[in-house]
Parts: C-alpha cells; sequence; structure tokens
C-alpha cells in the first residue's frame, strides 16, 4: 500500500520530462503502469506523442488509454524510454527482468536517446545482487547453458510458473541467477554475454540517464548521471 | 565434384580421433555429412559411442546410421564436437552459420573438451571476412538491431529463403553481415554480443582445436594450436 504510493509518486514524476512530439518508449510492470496512466490524460489533453511498448501488457493498456502505438518498422529513433528496475544503485547501474521482459525492454532502452527509470524507494541499493539476475537463455541444450551459468558463480533457478517452464516473449527460458553480491558488473555482463545460449541478461549498466525514487509521502527523488 | 572429393577425404579424416565410449558432437552441413557417414560405420562395426546433433537434419542422418543419439540433459559432457566451417583462418578462428545453425552449433562447441573442424581447402583464408558473417537475432524490432548492426560497419542483409524470412531452428531471424575483412576479430564478437537483440553471432574464435583441411587429391593437412 505504501509502496503503491511510491511507485505512482515516481511513475507520475515522470511526464515531467514529456515534450510534444515525442516517440516514447513504454516499459513493463507496476511503477511503468502508473506513467502509462498518466501518458494516457496527456494524450486526451491534446498532447501529440507516439509510442512503443515493450510488452503485450504495456501495448494493451497504452491503447485501452488512447495513446497512438506505432510500430518499430516505422521507428527512426525513441526520445525517452520510461521504465522500472528490480534494483538500481547509484551509479545508474540497474538489474531489470523480474517480469520477464528484459530483452524487449533492453532492445528499446538500447534505441533510446535517454532512459528514464521509475522506482520505488526500496529499489535503491548500495550493491546489486540480492535480487536474482534474470538471465534469458535459449531452450536447446538448456541443461548445457546451466552448467556453464553454474560455473560463473551463481546459483541458477530455471524461472516457472504455475508448475510449468516459464516461457519469455521470444519463446526462451529464463534463469534467475543467485549472486548475492555482484561486485564487477561490466565483467559479469560480458561473461554472461559471452555464454552461447544466453540471449541477454538483465543488468542494464549504460542505459539510465535519470533514476526518479518515489516514497510514500509522495516525494521523489532524482538522481542523474 | 573435386570439392567434394575433398569435404570426403576431411570428414572421413575425422574418423581417426574418435575413441570407445566417446560422447561425439554431430556437425551440420555438407562435410559433416561425411564424417557422420563414416562414424556410422564405425558403429555398425562394433564401436561403442554415443553422440549428440547440432540440427534436426545431422540427428536424422545420425539415427539412420545406427548412431545412438542421447538427450542433451543425460550429456555430462561431450568428449569431442566434429563440425565444418564456412571459413577459417591459420590461427584456428571460423566463421559457421552458412547453413543457419550456429547458434545450436556453438552450443555444442562450448562444450566439448576438443573441436575437430573438417573443411575442404577453399574455406582456408588469410584473413576473415570474406564470407558474410551470419548473426543471430531476435524477431521483435529487427529493425532497431539491423541499424545497430549497421553502424558496426557492417552491410547487414537479412536471410530469407524461398521468398520468405529464413527462420532459425530457435525461432530467430539470421542477419548475413557484410564486412570484407574482418581485422580484429574478438573486438568485433564482443561488440556483436553487446548489442541487445544478437542471439549470437558466427565467429567462433576460441573453439576449435584442430583443423582438418581435405583437398581434391583425397590427401588431408592438419593444423591445430
Amino acid at each position: 500500500m505504501q509502496q503503491d504510493l511510491a511507485k505512482k509518486a515516481a511513475g507520475e514524476a515522470a511526464a515531467a520530462y514529456i515534450q510534444p512530439g515525442m516517440t516514447i518508449g513504454l516499459g513493463t510492470g507496476s511503477t511503468a503502469y502508473y506513467a502509462i496512466m498518466r501518458i494516457g490524460e496527456l494524450v486526451r489533453n491534446g498532447m501529440q506523442l507516439q509510442a512503443v511498448a515493450t510488452s503485450a501488457a504495456s501495448e494493451e493498456l497504452a491503447r485501452a488509454q488512447q495513446i497512438p502505438i506505432i510500430p518499430f518498422e516505422q521507428v527512426d529513433s525513441i526520445d525517452l524510454d520510461i521504465d522500472g528496475a528490480d534494483e538500481a544503485d547509484e551509479s545508474l547501474q540497474l538489474i531489470k527482468g523480474g517480469g520477464g521482459a528484459l530483452l524487449r525492454e533492453k532492445i528499446v532502452a538500447a534505441a533510446a536517446k535517454e532512459m528514464l527509470v521509475i522506482m520505488d524507494a526500496s529499489k535503491l541499493v548500495k550493491q546489486l545482487g540480492n535480487f536474482p539476475l534474470p538471465v534469458e537463455i535459449i531452450p536447446f541444450a538448456w541443461e548445457l547453458t546451466f552448467r556453464h551459468l553454474e560455473q560463473s558463480g551463481a546459483s541458477p533457478v530455471l524461472r516457472r510458473k504455475e508448475g510449468k517452464i516459464f516461457i519469455t516473449d521470444n519463446g526462451n527460458y529464463i534463469l534467475d541467477c543467485h549472486y548475492g553480491r555482484i561486485t564487477a558488473a561490466p565483467e559479469l555482463h560480458r561473461q554472461l554475454n559471452d555464454i552461447p545460449g544466453v540471449v541477454e541478461n538483465g543488468l542494464f549498466l549504460r542505459y539510465a540517464s535519470r533514476l526518479l525514487i518515489g516514497y510514500a509521502d509522495g516525494s521523489v527523488r532524482s538522481l542523474s548521471r
């Protein structure tokens, strides 16, 4: 409940960074929800903008809010990506992928000029790694990829949902990798993406340009590079 | 025709490296075909071994040859991977993926103790890159990934087959990237795998332990690390 107020504060604060005419990337998750609702208000009040969505769920929500969604082949560039995070540190390094959309979110973040990360204060950490790092992997011979990840120091767990293996929007699996503390994130990122069978990992190291951190009293703290 | 004799020479020479009891990785393509046929003979002559296959086509061929195929969850380790290449240099760096199976081939190569590369002499080059580098990408927002690859200096071409977009065994697309000459393969490899949307690329830099190069007169040259 308290957390919801904090998420709402952060999500709505994102609206201040939107300019008319922008192409916006819409993230996925409970904090992005509040941003999408607020962007819907802007559109209904007459602001011209267009958006791309990082998941089917966000696209559906945006359409219901009358936000114009364009297909990716019509996207020249994305002006502003607005998305949540599962963990962020004060260097603006993130872990994402708790919801399973890390790959699409990263493709959009990489194509955006700016990435605005909206989060409640509980997500801000001294050091990444308490949240298990999601790693998207190819189903083929996933047991071999699992063993590779074990060797990287993780304790990987194959993500399941309602008893079945969880399948991403891209038809892949997710291994949730428990590192405890991630001390050298860039090296780990490179090491993980160098394992054949790993499609992408949930470390977003260079993308965020600003964090908007919401608190239960409705206040918002901004951290930028 | 001449090339077929060279491929046959290289493929059959691979048999000399097989020991009873081994788990063998079976590659894909016209040179791997000859190796699989020869391994079938070994099995029918009484040699105990088992194999995993890098494609549905190779698995089918192997089964027809009575080679015991085991599922990946039963694989502890692969003793010897035998596969072809589209290009190889004298440092045993490879380009693979002309047939579209690069990802599965790389997963098996990475899990193998030794990788034996069988090829005809036309595949041996001074410098990699004349053969367009295959890069497997996620279909989602592939236009954004395409643009990223353009910025890496490639001229990417979306692979098609019979007028339709070619789909890999993993449900992905392939961009064939024309670099002309690849001067810094490790850097390019890292750069490509760091692009969100890129699943894997066709550079195999650290895997091959030996090249068996076949010539049309039936002779075979061996190059090892």
